[in-house]
């Protein structure tokens, strides 16, 4: 594998963002499934590295093509489709021996509970990993640009103080942030769909009900919710900026603000990340 | 006003997208209004510009902890707040004749219609806009990033050809677009909030319900629609992108496609834009 | 042209942001273009509004085979494309009695002096403007995304104070904004490659040499410097945000700050807008 | 650590994107330096997560702090700061056992070789990681939004064809990507500014200089030049989107397009991912 002592080290490539929305009209109420799907091929590429060798390397052009074929059949849900697509790979090609394909799935409510007309949400975008090596898959699923605040209910204290520290304690703030959150199936044999809506809306009611002393604290009760009531969950991590609401001082004006009115800062911000994991036996 | 025979033309300034968020908290169950306010004033600000001098420049820092302040005593709509911050400056300082307020306005829904979580909903941004110029106030009210979709009910045909002329007529197409609208009310006292809501679901509604022989069709019922209802306003103007659906062709693949397996696009795409107004006596 | 008292107004149409790239092949030393086309027309639209009747509605699609049809013949320059292009249509279609036509321009450099190999250069966008109204073209031409910064020489103060004015005066900040500037060219036959040089580089350098009191100050000198050195601009807007450098207060932490480290901030900002003219006889 | 069986995994937090500038004013020539700079805390954090108990965070502000007051005694390079930065972390607080510090630097040039005006080049940027493991340090230095663009030297052919593949096979097409690509150093010890402008002109003058079979063979061959050159550098990844230039089919408008005419897509992209490595002893 060596080109003097310089190597291939992992790769892979493949078709990004091949946006694909499905019409399903069997009958006069139709519905529709918006994605936008990436699928990338791992396996044996070393000749196309090194030598420029095409022999091995299934155009990108034909993944994409195999994306919106396979569609034809329908999605079900973003999980299915892309273990669908990728056995396809694996199995159609030798040297394919697994890869990463995946999806984010964008939300349409009817409009007035028509049939065939919709606003999209834009409320959160689902999102769905899966990958294959070899015989084993791992399905991932999860969500993004969720968008959450408390108003009340979270306090940040006690923490150490160092000469750089000037941050005041406060026993009362906004807690805002944008939740992304992803986490991983025990198996790929499970109802993607109602398990994706059930745990985002666990997700937002925790969110909701934890009185929050950290954004820490928040997140890792987030993630335990989901772990406790879903046995099909084997781990979650959660990203989650702190998105700032400053209070205005707005003393200088003669007027007090007992937490009523917030400047909304977009940079720098907090950013805070774990994972949540069942315990090994 | 000449410096040479070269003068200073139309000119404002101010500070853009201070981002406010407002909590009212009268009782346990708060409520926030979230918005991103921009001020501009307009009046005589030449010697600055030609010599330097300041001395009629309210500063932007000065417009923008205005903003702050004046959201103490609440938002109620952004026109009412836009109105009253504009007519603050032009009373207050003999040289600004005018100027040009605007504001984005964000909605959140409760979680679980709790008493102080939220989820941003993400479906569309509420515009305002409030001009003044001496004693005359316009105020335009809007919508953006408001993306629709109908699955069927649109066709497209009967077009001039020429020699560069390719495209196919179609009886069954997607038609989607991200609505961009604004409507001008011919009075500043209305209800800003109700009209609002009204107005907003009655474009989706109107979107929905024409069958559709080209975008251009569909975007003047919309406008049509408002102004027939709603006397408040005086005219409406949209803009809106053909945001192209294509039906993906299946056929080298041994598959048939009847309306169900698309590729959305970027770039390029239709652009439609036109002012729905009443006729003048 | 009442449906009942409602009537349409101004309006216009057609396909945006066709990204074009040509690449002019003559010799081995290639020379590449690289737009962002978008093509409006004005005219007599009534029927396809208001009844859908489609027969003088020139597809949006035809207007983008146009625009890659007629780069076969060579861009030259954005301006001159656009005018060739506007021309078409207007002459083509007794119906369409004018309209709009704009592009985008990105500079590449050639790396290493090669014959075929660029990187794009990032550092501004081109930007024009041509519209047609009968016999008459307007052409505008200019630039956007075009960040700059003094480090020192800019100043603020002897501004009004009020109730709300907490802004510090200052002999020495930093001034940084991103130009956005548009001239209008008294006539349609000028180089309009080289004037673009040229007045560009003459903006960099008058924000370079103007020991600023205020943003507008540098701007009105700006337009002025354009203005009296090309005679063939009849007038030139400026639109430039004020993107604030903090001073950061590192007292706390037993530091100086001499002017040596700032805080960038994105939102909010100033924005300072003005158009440069000449005088009228 | 259990909660039940639930336990805290990996996990780490700080403050994100402190925008930071820093003006070097020791003469009349002033140098700016202007990133982006992330920090985050790696360590025994599991009682706040658990308990919401802050006694050992350390708070995102004082680390925000910490990166301006630290820029007070000068960046140098990113690298050099990001290292002083995460040191005086994990030598303050016993239990931060490590951390990630990441910072994006954007290039500015002189305008006209002045001494303090500049405008931001925008041709790439550049980025830095530091990660620290107890007394392990990873040094990471890399490159973002650098695009690059060859008119020939480009062929693509000899891929396999299956069910689904209609792509042809092409001996002269445009190739296009806007190269991602971090290395890391194998000493925390070396000139990264110097190293930086080597790797990053070698990188460009590479994708040039390979006559390109595959978008594959060509990163690899940039990488492979890296590590051939500069025996600072342990190993390479580059991610590269393929960004298609489709020609432009003239052929109904009577023209041919002998590779003059080219349609730049958004998406679906290739995207092409690989890491080139030294092989082990």
């Amino acid at each position: 594998m060596a080109v003097g002592d310089i190597v291939l080290g992992p790769n892979q490539y493949g078709k990004a963002e091949c946006r694909l929305v499905k019409v399903t009209r069997d009958t006069a109420r139709h519905a529709i499934e918006d994605l936008n799907v990436t699928s990338q091929l791992r396996g044996d590429f070393e000749a196309c590295h090194t030598e420029g060798d095409n022999s091995q390397v299934v155009a990108t052009d034909t993944q994409k093509n195999t994306v919106y074929a396979f569609a034809r059949d329908g999605i079900g849900s973003p999980e299915e489709f892309l273990l669908r697509l990728g056995r396809h790979f694996t199995d159609e090609f030798a040297w394919v021996t697994g890869g990463r394909w995946a999806a984010e799935q964008y939300g349409w409510e009817r409009i007035q509970d028509g049939d065939h007309s919709f606003v999209r949400s834009g409320r959160e975008t689902r999102t769905a990993v899966v990958e294959l090596d070899g015989d084993q898959a791992t399905v991932t699923a999860g969500l993004e640009d969720c968008t959450v605040l408390k108003s009340t209910g979270s306090e940040f204290h006690g923490f150490p103080r160092d000469r750089y520290t000037t941050l005041q304690e406060t026993t009362d703030r906004i807690l805002a942030t944008s939740v992304t959150a992803s986490w991983r199936y025990g198996s790929a044999d499970v109802d993607f769909n109602a398990l994706y809506e059930g745990i985002r809306d666990l997700l937002l009611a925790t969110f909701a009900g934890v009185h929050s002393l950290a954004l820490q604290q928040t997140i890792f009760e987030m993630g335990k919710a989901v772990l406790e009531r879903y046995d099909e969950v084997a781990e979650i991590s959660l990203s989650c900026p702190n998105k700032h609401h400053f209070l205005v001082d707005l003393e200088p004006f003669g007027l007090d603000n007992p937490g009523e009115v917030f400047f909304a800062a977009d940079r720098p911000y907090g950013l805070i990340e774990a994972t949540v994991q069942r315990a090994e036996a």
